[in-house]
């Protein structure tokens, strides 16, 4: 069967969320965010609590809930439609609710079943100076996993300047420091990020800081027929290009015969970007990707852009690595010029906003990815870029239909990995038209 | 089964031809065209004869022949290698072979079959003072046909000035001329062109010549997942655009509430470009694409592009139709912006060149199409661009890989029709690099 | 941009028609079936009317109308909402009424423009006592097209005794017939069936009458991975197929070395059966395939089983070739093992009946096709299925569902044409549960 | 990038291995299964050694080495053809070699890089009387991941008897003791297994254990077209299915109107097969699939069936899971009759056996599958189905295509997860011709 997972526990609505001090009987009121031990397995959830002196109403996990608390513990019965529901006590812990849930699956044969949770209060947006992090990694992790400790904490607003190894592991001076793989940096971890915000990177510096990358010469599956397959037969050997920095060029090192004045531009890329993914499901490997971003390849995520990704995990939990010095789209070898990189960005946090698929944006343009097979891939990035439009500019069905019949501009982002990648792009001075008839 | 036809009848090599008399005892050396009456059904082939004194070597169908003519009539025999081959007999009649063949498929089972043909020498390239025709079009073909008659003849290097009305049969006027589908202006007859070449349609100008356009609102079936398909489920209504010629915008007409101010730039291009299919096979209707060209819906077919499409039949037979004045990738409406067009172009004959699928090149890119699925489209595209630098550049195949990795640029160029397209585009400046390495 | 046709005229909603004397003052009442000629082409459609005294009403092409008759001759109005509509006047010649349409598109900047129609009656079912006809073939088409004047009429409940020649051309005598590409025996003319309805074509019997078949040893480019496609690079070689009439056994004439013994059981099957496309788009080859059946290549199209398919054209114009000895799943060879046939059978009209695409029933199960690339023929065959399910049994979205999720069993059909095909099954047996509910 | 790990260790060909005595002076000579530590990463590859005397030779990760050995410590150096190579030196401890290696890529820029690891003689395969082990599990695991400690370590020919959990963690009980996502059941170490294995699963029992099932309404988005999921669009609902496991039935516990008689024949399946993926790449959810089985979800994995999965870690480390009471063809509803089970099965090793995809095979047909899109799930069967061809009956590649177009069948077996799949099958009886010929 399909992965059957809690996943309701992060479809959350975002709330403000009253300040409330530890000293005194707590007021409950409010919308916390919990921890769950559920067999073993790791989870989160919200749920929202009004307390009218000792009364509590409010939902948990879907289920209208009332009960009581006399500012030591608490109790509440949460209903579902079915028959079904969870009973709950607990203890407040300062600003900690510490709970035992009883749970029955309305409408089911099964037997109710037990877990604990800790919550807290979502917290609301840090707001602090911002602040310049430099940061030399010294681990780099080959999954984007909620399960690897922050490597540095910082708030929204804050910019970090680090550094990446290349995709088989090798850093700016030659020296190995991982198997291959994307190896990344990082997890940031961005205080106030919670499940259900959108985490915002905006590149501010993406400098070459080697003069070599490696590739090869293969032509990855994805792109060829069988005809084009059978022509391809023999290839399949490395080639190491020399990045010339000052001409902001690459060329191959060893040039065969017809390439020996080749020549193409540098434009270096960030190939993953990543936010961790949620605690109970596998985390994926870093060659992958998906609603969490990841492995995009896309030769857009450069300097000057900005990624968003949903944030899945309290801290978003960030990864970065994967930089080409330029790339073709789709990736047709398998590398890129795979190339260590000098990294610096920005964080911030989007409270509460949603959107189903990595997206980008430039100066100039704004992109929405999809991911799957190619057919899938187009039918999600134009579905992402719909959500986009109809969220940010409230058109109807029938507009977002005209503005992306007259708009839309697709590129293939890329081909070499399990997710293929199409992207959406729509010109911001064509958009401008909208936003000026509001 | 597969389309099983005569397709070999297309795969002929090109060869110079020697100038004949036709007074005078002629001598058959050379490449000669040959139509056939099959079984009801028309086809083509070449074959290539050599005469020394009265005797007549060459290859016909593949199959080496040996044969001899006394100047009014000859007779040959060509023997495949599983013991079949073709007993061919005929008059000369002026610069006209009319013969009868015999052919026995050697290894099967079945009968000896005959047929007729006539044929003549393959011409050589005319080369004539170009000139400018002016074409005023009264009858509009919805098939990418052979069978319908040229409506003028023309000289590879002249000019064609004419217009094209739009996807629903409407011209300037706004008069019906046409069940719509996309009825097309032509089809041309180029002289000297014949199966084996490659036509060349550079387009000189392309004008809208009305001031409204129609589309609609839906959003194609390829580019919905069911999320999307649920939101989009109450549209399907006609929309109406006001092109300003002036200030080279399109806005809807009657604009919904927050597309009162939606401006995009106009970019006229032409849907549908496309040589005539060959005899033996089913004409498409102008709504399909495939190597012949066709409703490609890209929208760099504009004013400065040349399209190259395969010559299928003698003259080419060119067929254009279905503007737009602007398109988004992948026509996402089903429509574009749908209008009549003034149209320029210069036809040329490239002797003997193949490709494997529709080239369009501009002054600063070349680009080549796949059709198919997203998925196949995508592999096509990439076959074709890497038969183009294999053949053009002599690329090596590893070489192919690394020019393919560093520079392809791939976009979607259609969704809305049978065939979705992919174009995979490539830097001219890039590919200047390897042209000053010869 | 999208083939845009006036495919409206197809979505016709068939009622009962009154019948009629063509002496006395015609009475106008009932369903119409027209042929237009629109600008050179021809289209069908349906309209109401509905007389009382000398006063019209009723439905003309979507649109109300109202207007008047004599008994001679009549005219109407029929307006749209947007302002348009038809101004329509004619004569009446016995039962055919010839009419003149002036129509204006409301809404659009377009001129009015003119058609002429001629329409009768809607026929009702014939019925007659069943009748078996010999038919021997004398012509073989390659277009499945509206186009091509009739072999023969027959009724509803009738039976055809045929042959048709194989894929290439050949007759059960070793003669070549037909230029390859599957040549079709018919049209076959049914009465009463109009378009709107659908076409029964049960299959009697299904006999070869030669002892061989043609096939050969490529895999097919949609079943070749790159890997796959370098393996098989140098094959390409005719196979000659022994046919077995006795033991009902294929095996190759010349068996290489590990197929010396190799025997399959012979089933034979009609790749093609297919109605006539509409007369308003191009008609397709008889290579490919659509909701018009066609170059379905699917092996339960046996003896026994009957094929149901949509009739566009007044007698439905039914089409047969393209005989398989036997073919495994997918015809990966490109051709089946190919061979001509004693083909029996019986048509049948279903009044009214609507259905998505081709549906092919035997004892024991129903099958619903897709047909497209094979991602997009699965959404089809589970569409089809869903559609047959709820209009034969009315379930409800939630039970269709329940009944495909425990009874679904998918095969793939066809992978060598340019449609693949994806037929869903369900077993007759398990449906019965269903009916024994109601 | 691709992922590009050190893939090339699991590649490895399969030799004898030359018994050897601890005491006395050690003979390195042999295959050697060593597990390294690469920066943290645990992987895993072969090497050769022959001693003669004091002087080693061999190959070393693909690249021939000499060195030497005195009986408690060795080196040697390996070189590859570019310059680069290992120099290795290390200790011999009982039957455990030590080393550390110095490893210089080639023709790369970067700097050599330094591992260690541990080496053991591939074992040969063990031989035991076979014994039936009783195994109730008590942790469940939702990773096909090799970090899982074994819970019960076997020989090959060995019986394990054992339950598992539904999809959603609930036992035959109806106690939850997982959290959901096909919770599994293992991982079993198989004694002997070792990377570059095939490990035979042959599922000799398998029984439902309690009498109801939970599914649901949905049919997957793989499925549906816009105009399906239009219709679709207000399902969601859980439903419970009533097992009668006397009458061997299934139907739906509280059925809607048109359901209330249906019923459907038990056919009770295991979901998920899988052996745990190499340590170098990150462990596959238990949603997913791949080269390693895992969640196949296909209907024909019943009692009776073998399974083959390739061996990427020591022991093969066998999960199972996910039992199904009965499914249609592609897991229409996202989930199928989801419940728990009784299962017994044998398990074996076949020594060397590679295989691209996971393969079943039951008394009467063998079946390989493939995982991805449909479109590519079709090639990767046919791929995988070719080699077994050309592997087991030595067929050439004209052979291969002349048996898959005569006795190919596809079914598609999953289309609910990320990987949809495709099955093609072949009957043992038509195979048997070919063994005839041998």
């Amino acid at each position: 069967m399909r992965r059957v997972v809690l996943t309701s526990i992060l479809l959350i609505s975002v709330a403000s969320v009253r300040a409330q001090s530890d000293s005194a009987k707590a007021d409950l009121t409010g919308k916390w965010f919990a921890t769950m031990d559920f067999f073993g397995t790791r989870a989160n959830f919200d749920f929202d609590l009004e307390q009218k002196g000792e009364a509590l109403t409010g939902k948990f996990r879907g289920d209208p809930l009332e009960g009581t608390t006399d500012g030591h513990s608490f109790q509440f019965h949460a209903k579902d439609t079915q028959g079904g529901g969870e009973q709950v006590k607990g203890t407040i812990d300062g600003g900690t609710l510490r709970g035992e849930v009883e749970e029955a699956d309305g409408g089911m044969p099964s037997k109710p079943y037990h877990y604990s949770f800790t919550a807290k209060l979502r917290p609301t947006k840090t707001t602090a100076t911002p602040q310049l992090h430099e940061f030399a990694p010294t681990v780099f992790y080959r999954q984007f996993s909620p399960f690897n400790a922050p490597v540095l904490t910082v708030n929204p607003g804050d910019t970090i300047h680090t550094t990446t190894v290349d995709a088989g592991g090798i850093d700016f001076t030659g020296a190995t420091r991982s198997m291959g793989g994307n190896p990344q940096t990082g997890p940031f971890y961005v205080r106030s990020a919670m499940p259900g915000d959108t985490l915002a990177v905006h590149i501010t510096r993406l400098k070459l800081n080697r003069d070599w990358a490696q590739s090869d010469d293969v032509i990855v599956q994805r792109a060829m027929d069988g005809g084009l397959a059978v022509k391809m037969k023999d290839t399949g050997k490395t080639v190491i290009w020399h990045l010339d920095l000052e001409k902001n060029t690459a060329s191959p090192a060893k040039a065969a015969e017809h390439l020996a004045s080749y020549k193409v531009p540098l434009k270096p890329m960030l190939g993953c970007v990543a936010t961790a993914t949620g605690p109970a499901t596998a985390p994926p490997g870093t060659g992958d990707s998906g609603y969490f971003g990841g492995n995009m390849d896309f030769n857009e995520i450069v300097e000057g852009a900005t990624v968003y990704l949903p944030v899945s995990n309290a801290g978003a939990l960030l990864y970065l690595g994967d930089g080409h010095a330029l790339q073709g789209d789709g990736e047709l070898n398998g590398n890129a010029l795979e190339t260590s990189m000098d990294v610096e960005f920005t964080v911030d946090v989007i409270s509460g906003k949603r959107q189903p698929g990595p997206r980008v944006e430039n100066a100039t343009t704004i992109m929405a990815m999809g991911l799957g097979s190619l057919d899938d891939a187009f039918k999600q990035a134009t579905s992402n870029m719909a959500a986009w439009l109809a969220d940010t500019y409230k058109l109807t069905p029938s507009e977002v239909a005209q503005v992306l019949g007259t708009a839309a501009q697709y590129k293939v982002s890329e081909a070499a990995d399990r997710n293929a990648g199409v992207v959406l792009k729509i010109d911001k001075a064509t958009l401008a038209t909208l936003q000026a008839a509001k």
